[in-house]
C-alpha cells in the first residue's frame, strides 16, 4: 500500500513521437492521413481518457495528417476534456444530431487538412467500426477524393511496442493485483457465495490502488471449472471446488490481465496436477519469450508441456496475447501467429488445458519482452494451488 | 443493505417473447432474419452475459430467423457459457482464426437457416459494427443471396420498452446507489484527493450490492466544474468547490445513470442557484413525462425552466435519454426527437446548464414512464446541494 503509483498521463513529447512514427509509416504506405474512431486509438494519439465511450450515442473522430498535428473532431460534450490534452485543433458539433452526426464537419476537416488521396482506417483483425455503418457509407460518399482504406496495420505496429512510461502503469496495476491475489486465502472462505467472493476481490483491488476492476470473470466447480468468461453464478464455494479469478484491472487506462486458481478445502488430485502442468508450461513460455522469437514459438513451448501433461484440448484458442490499453491486444500466442517478439512488447502467457471432460485449468502471467529474460509484471504464482478453507 | 436484490437472469419465456416480437416486425418489413453483433443485442435475445466483450479479438454472431429460434455462431471459448442460456443451436469455431474469423461458419449458418432475402443488421444511429470492416465486406461477398440491410429500427423498438423484470434490476441499482449518494457527506471531506473520493464512492457502491461501477465520472472546481465526462484530476477537494459524481453502476447487466452535486464547505451562491434551477427543471420534466408526450416535450419543459433561470447554454446536447442494458439508450430528450413516450420506457431526466463561463451544473434522475406520473427509480435529490465539510 506504500508503493507510489506512477505519474498519470504522458508528456506531450510522447504523443509527438507516436505521431511522428505514424507519419513515417503513412509516408511509406502512400497514405494522406489516418482516421481513428475507437477509444484506444483516439487515446493513443491524444491522451483523451474518459469512460464516456460507454455511451454509444456519439461518434468521436481524430484525423492524423501526414504532416502536422492531429485534429480532434468531437461532440461538444468532450471539448473541455480534450482541451486539457496536448491537442490544439479541436472542432466540435452539438451532438447528438443524428441527421448529421459529425459527418459534414469531419468531411470538411479532412478536406482542409489532407491532400486528396487515401486515408487509412484500422479495419483489419481485432478492429471494429465505432460509428453507424450507414453513416460510414455516407461519409465515404462525401469523401470522393479521399478513399478510406485499411491502415495497413500502422496503429497496431505502433501500439504493440510500449514505452517505459506505459510499462510502468501496467507494472503498477500488476503488482497491486498480485498482492490482492496473494491475500485471497485470508479474505475468502468455504461457504461464501461466489457473488460475495467477486465483490470482495473488487473492493480489495480498489483499496490496493487500482482505478477500476473493469474485468473480473471466474468460476468455481467441484474438481474444476468449465468456463472462464462468466460472472458469478450465485453458488457457494464448496469443499472440493477449484476457483479461478481472471481479472483486468486498470490504472490510468492501462490493464493487467492475469488469473489465479485456488483449491477450496479438499484438493482434487487431478486439478492439482493440471495446475502444476500449466505452471510448468508458463515456465517453458518464459524460457523462450525473447526478442527474435515468434509468438508461435512461445505457444509451441507451452503446448509441448501441456500435451506431455495430458491436455485434452484448449477452447481458449490461444495461450496469451498482447496487453496494454486494452484487455487483449495483438499478437496471439498461437501456432498461426508469426509475429516476431521485440523488446518492450507486453504479453500475457496463458497456457490452458482441458484436463477432464468439461474441466479446464488456465494459468496466466504478464511479462515484458526484454533484452534477455522477460520481466515479470505479475508476481509469479506458486506452482501449487493455494488453498482456501 | 437488507434489501434483497431481484432475481438474476430472465425466464426463457421472456426471451421467447422478445424473439416473437422481433419476428413479427421482420415479417412486416420483409426481412428473412436479423444478424446481431454487439453485446447488448446478443444479450437481449440470448441472455449471454459476460465481460469478455472487452477483448476485441473475437467477433460474436447471433442470427434471429424469421421463424424458429436464434442461432449463436460464436468462438469456442464462449460455448460453455452460451450453453447455460436458453439457446439450443450453438455453433462454434476455434477463434482466434484471423484468416477466417467465423465468416464461413456464419455464412453457412445463414444459408441453412434463412431463405434467400434481406437480413437486417442494426446500422442506424447509436449503432456500431463490432467486427472488422474488411471481414464484414468479405461476409457480404459470401452472402450474395442474403443482402445485409438496416434492420429498420427493430431492435431499438423492442429494447426501448422494458419488461417489469428489467425495470426491477434498474430499480435495485438506482436504490442502492441513491443510498450511497446520500451517505457521501459522511464519507468524503475537504482536503481529500478527488482520486480518493472516486475510490471511496466505488467501494461504497460495491458494498451496497451493485455488481460493477462501470461508469464514474466527475469533477470538482472552485465555484463550479466545466466538464462532466472525466476521471479524477488528482486534485484535493477545496473549500468553495462544487463536486459532481455521475455514475453508471450495474446490476445483472442493467445500468443506472444519475448524478449528484455537492458543495464543498463554503457554498458558491451562483452554483447554489444553478442547482436549484436544474432541480426545478427536473420537476418540470417529471410533470410532462407521460405516455403520449414526446421526448422533445420533456426537453422543452426543462429547457424553459433553465432559460428562465439564466442558462447560457448546454454542451451536453440533450437533457436525458433512454437507459437499460446500456448507460445511454434512445430516445434523446432534445428538440429534434419526436419519439412518443410509452409505458415502461426507462428514461433519464438530465437538465444541464452553463451558468457562468466554463461552469456547468448538471442534474439527473432515472424514471419509468407509467400510466400517469412516472415512477422515480433514483431517490429524488434535495433541491439544495448537500454540503461536504
Amino acid at each position: 500500500m506504500t508503493v507510489h503509483p506512477p505519474q498519470r498521463g504522458f508528456p506531450p513529447d510522447e504523443y509527438r513521437a507516436r505521431v511522428e512514427r505514424a507519419q513515417a509509416m503513412m509516408a511509406s504506405r502512400g497514405l494522406r492521413g489516418l482516421l481513428l474512431l475507437t477509444e484506444p486509438e483516439v487515446r493513443y494519439f491524444t491522451g483523451f481518457l474518459t469512460q464516456f465511450w460507454q455511451s454509444p450515442t456519439r461518434p468521436w473522430f481524430v484525423v492524423v495528417p501526414l504532416c502536422g498535428e492531429p485534429v480532434a473532431v468531437i461532440p461538444a460534450i468532450g471539448n473541455e476534456a480534450m482541451a486539457r490534452t496536448w491537442i490544439r485543433d479541436i472542432r466540435t458539433w452539438p451532438a447528438p444530431t443524428p441527421d448529421d452526426e459529425g459527418l459534414t464537419l469531419l468531411a470538411e476537416t479532412i478536406g482542409e487538412t489532407l491532400k486528396p488521396g487515401p486515408v487509412g482506417l484500422p479495419m483489419g483483425p481485432e478492429t471494429s467500426l465505432r460509428m453507424p455503418l450507414m453513416d460510414f457509407r455516407r461519409l465515404e460518399d462525401m469523401l470522393t477524393e479521399w478513399p478510406i482504406v485499411d491502415d495497413g496495420g500502422i496503429v497496431r505496429a505502433l501500439r504493440v511496442i510500449k514505452s517505459e512510461a506505459e510499462i510502468a502503469k501496467v507494472r503498477f496495476v500488476c503488482r497491486q493485483v498480485s498482492g490482492v491475489f496473494e491475500s485471497l486465502p485470508e479474505r475468502l472462505h468455504m461457504g461464501m457465495s461466489d457473488i460475495e467472493a467477486f465483490r470482495t476481490f473488487k473492493i480489495a483491488c480498489l483499496e490496493a490502488g487500482v482505478d477500476d476492476v473493469s474485468y473480473l470473470v471466474g468460476a468455481a466447480g467441484e474438481g474444476g471449472y468449465g468456463d472462464i468468461i462468466s460472472p458469478p453464478a450465485g453458488r457457494a464455494l464448496q469443499d472440493g471446488d477449484v476457483l479461478i479469478f481472471d481479472t483486468g484491472c486498470v490504472f490510468d487506462g492501462y490493464f493487467c490481465d492475469f488469473d489465479r486458481n485456488y483449491a477450496i478445502g479438499t484438493t482434487d488430485e487431478r486439478a492439482m496436477r493440471a495446475h502444476e502442468t500449466v505452471w510448468a508450461a508458463t515456465e517453458a513460455g518464459l524460457a523462450v519469450a525473447r526478442p527474435g522469437a515468434m509468438a508461435r514459438d512461445v505457444w509451441r513451448a507451452m503446448q509441448d508441456v501441456l500435451v506431455a501433461g495430458g491436455a485434452l484440448g484448449n477452447d481458449v484458442g490461444r495461450m496469451g496475447h498482447g496487453l496494454g490499453m486494452q484487455l487483449t491486444e495483438w499478437p496471439s500466442n498461437m501456432e498461426s501467429d508469426h509475429t516476431v517478439l521485440a523488446e518492450n512488447m507486453i504479453l500475457t502467457l496463458e497456457p490452458g488445458m482441458t484436463f477432464a471432460p468439461g474441466r479446464v485449468m488456465v494459468h496466466e502471467e504478464n511479462i515484458v519482452i526484454r533484452d534477455g529474460a522477460p520481466e515479470l509484471l505479475s508476481r509469479r504464482a506458486p506452482s501449487s494451488m493455494p488453498m482456501i478453507s
